[in-house]
């Protein structure tokens, strides 16, 4: 956290000049000047990056929590901003540059070195969401002859770069091909003479560059890695993906899946502020409208029931809390459900095992609920046939919803639907108007109507 | 993914006899040796890892996709089981030993080395969520005399876990407390001649052994880390969280998450099979019961417009369609600001900037679902005052759930409560009610009932 007052203090150097900013920020952690500039306006947050020295100033660039990246660089002269991404790893490199306009992209690129335009255009080909759009090329080839002491010397000799810590490839010096990844650790610990060969893991475990980045992240969390090569095609390393880029895929995956169950469409990867309204509302109304659709079966339900309703105007009384209470019951377990698929704790083989269990759970929590349904029909003065019939209708929602909101991700799993997608308004509304159809069941055969 | 047949190969085996499945075994790596004891009942898997070499047993009790590992060396000769235990790094000791039953805790724990029962002695005291009952103990200690040569050396007569290369930390002798981290590219990197003292990180991010372990992953995931050293509250060192405990624990929090935004209180940690019906049923009728007394409200709302509803029953028609879309589009905006909050996109004091953008969105969002809903009506027969009753309702409901939904979460956080807590069910409940006012208080004006 940034102090208000130094923050304040910041703020008044930007409106009178510029001078002795530097000073103020000199002592900071490059995180906290991320979140320092993270405070700010666009227009002072890059007044406040312009003033660093490039060191601080790629540090800053390179902090995680730091937001508006792309923004920020298209806010410096183009001279200022070649620099700044020229020493920036490959991987934030092109985060930032897919981000930037057209426009910007023309200003700035051409700054850039020969061989930074050129890695560039090529990390750019891959879509964002894949491991090749993610992945960082700065790794550490070496050849398959030699020594441990000549692989520590040749990585003393080549490692600026932080990440390539993570990752050493012994590759065919011809073809690229990967033999064998051998981790720093594995170098230290082994005797200088041995061969290179005979300390390297052979057969690591890899990802294509065109897997979808959830894949990878999977794939690092199940081995416990530290960094996983990306392969072409035709078996060359092309770069990889290392642990901290997959943190933030996993928490970005996974809020995205959250958005999701409450019938968002995600995508939208800017900050809460800096997307327009109407944007927003593009991503909400699909959903909505095709849920309003839904919603209207209720209303055919009732109109069929229309005769009942007169007869027992309080019939109506006790729907909203009826078909919410399902709607709670089955959303329960469809989250249950498929935090379970995705923990692969069950699977689309178990699907029988699953209803059968999520019914006996939504019949012990109706009978619960039934009852207390009953106490509060007859407090507010129903009669006690109708109270019987809201009770058992409560009973048989229960077991119902629940039943139906097992079996809806499992098959939507089976049939290769994203269950999460499958948000529990969905379910919610499907069992609505079903809900409806069992209560006036119920209720014309206990009401006698 | 273990192939079926070679998965009946094994079941065949262990119904005939045990000889023989280490032969089949043999070739598979530790995480296809777990993925395949995880198919196989308790019995069948503990029988395999038995039958496994020692080094092989504890390679595949390593595997974090492993699943039932207290049971499974519940299982287990108390000899062997010790065994196995005393070669396993003290992070997953303690989370294996926490989970057994106190019999069997008894039955093993006997056969641990001493050194390793005291140490598990001091884990268990931790709380199982806090930095503490997730970290390792085996790191690799500094004195700050050495020369960056001796700190290699020291390194690798010690270094033969493979978790101590994340975290070498220089501690005065004396007292324990940290003075710097070092990491293994920083030693390999720097002069052999250099004093340890130069290459070290002073001050490095640390983190307090009570600490929430969420709080930890945080930590790591905004600083990039490797590792982080855990101290308590006297500065001393008393072991350190890696990259890749954290990412566990990330995916764990947030499907916990989404079961809280389900109304399902979280807390069964065994796999979806595993926990007894009724202590599922505890976790969820809880809140199905608070969110079914919030129901209720709906019926003396209804009771208390009962003559308006006996004048026109097709006002009831709509109800379950108006209320529907109103907690559809209120979670919609709940998910939304709890998921920026998350990201720190948004803070309190944005809260009326929040509501007003959430309050234009389903303003917005609310015309288009309005026109639609009028459409219906008329189509459906309703009278044409009925049908903009219905409309102008379903604008009013849409406005006034975005802007609750925007709320609610903002004002949770505020007063420390966990946003994720105030699930989208709870804001349904409570939109409810409310909306059922808006409509009558609606179609008293409209229809001058």
């Amino acid at each position: 956290m940034v102090p208000q007052e130094l923050l304040e203090r910041i703020r008044l150097r930007l409106e009178e000049s510029f001078v002795g900013i530097g000073a103020h920020v000199a002592e900071l952690a490059d995180v906290d000047v991320a979140d320092l500039v993270n405070e700010l306006t666009l227009q002072e947050g890059a007044a406040v990056v312009s003033m660093l020295p490039v060191v601080r100033a790629v540090g800053v660039l390179d902090q995680p929590s730091l937001r508006r990246r792309s923004a920020i660089v298209e806010q410096l002269d183009p001279g200022r901003a070649g620099q700044l991404l020229e020493q920036l790893s490959a991987d934030q490199r092109t985060e930032i540059v897919r981000e930037m306009g057209q426009l910007e992209r023309r200003r700035v690129l051409p700054k850039l070195s020969a061989a930074a335009q050129a890695e560039l255009e090529g990390l750019l080909q891959y879509p964002p969401h894949s491991a090749g759009g993610i992945m960082t090329t700065e790794f550490v080839r070496l050849s398959p002859g030699l020594t441990v002491g000549e692989a520590l010397k040749h990585l003393r000799a080549v490692a600026r770069e932080k990440e390539s810590i993570y990752a050493c490839y012994v590759m065919e010096p011809e073809t690229g091909r990967l033999l064998g990844a051998v981790s720093l650790r594995d170098l230290v610990m082994a005797e200088m003479g041995s061969p290179l060969v005979d300390v390297m893991r052979r057969k690591p475990v890899t990802v294509a560059a065109l897997d979808d980045r959830e894949l990878v992240a999977q794939k690092i969390a199940k081995y416990n890695l530290l960094a996983v090569p990306v392969l072409e095609a035709d078996g060359r390393v092309v770069g990889f993906v290392t642990v901290d880029d997959v943190i933030d895929v996993l928490v970005e995956e996974q809020t995205e899946d959250i958005l999701r169950m409450a019938a968002v469409e995600p995508g939208l990867d800017k900050p809460y502020f800096d997307n327009p309204i109407w944007r927003v509302v593009r991503k909400r109304v699909g959903w909505l409208l095709l849920l309003f659709v839904g919603g209207t079966l209720t209303g055919t339900v009732l109109r069929h029931f229309e005769g009942e309703l007169s007869a027992v105007v309080a019939l109506s009384f006790f729907i909203p809390m009826l078909i919410g209470t399902g709607g709670n019951a089955g959303a329960q377990t469809v989250m249950t459900v498929i935090r379970s698929l995705a923990l692969s704790e069950i699977r689309f083989r178990d699907a029988w095992k699953v209803v059968l269990r999520e019914a006996l759970t939504g019949l012990t929590v109706g009978v619960m609920i039934a009852t207390a349904a009953l106490g509060q029909a007859l407090l507010t003065g129903a009669s006690l046939t109708l109270a019987i019939t809201v009770a058992l209708t409560m009973l048989a929602i229960c077991l119902w919803s629940t039943a139906v909101g097992a079996l809806i991700p499992l098959v939507a799993q089976r049939v290769g639907l994203d269950p999460a997608v499958l948000s529990a308004p969905l379910i919610t509304t499907m069992v609505d108007a079903t809900g409806l159809v069992i209560y006036f069941l119920i209720a014309k055969t206990v009401l006698g109507l």
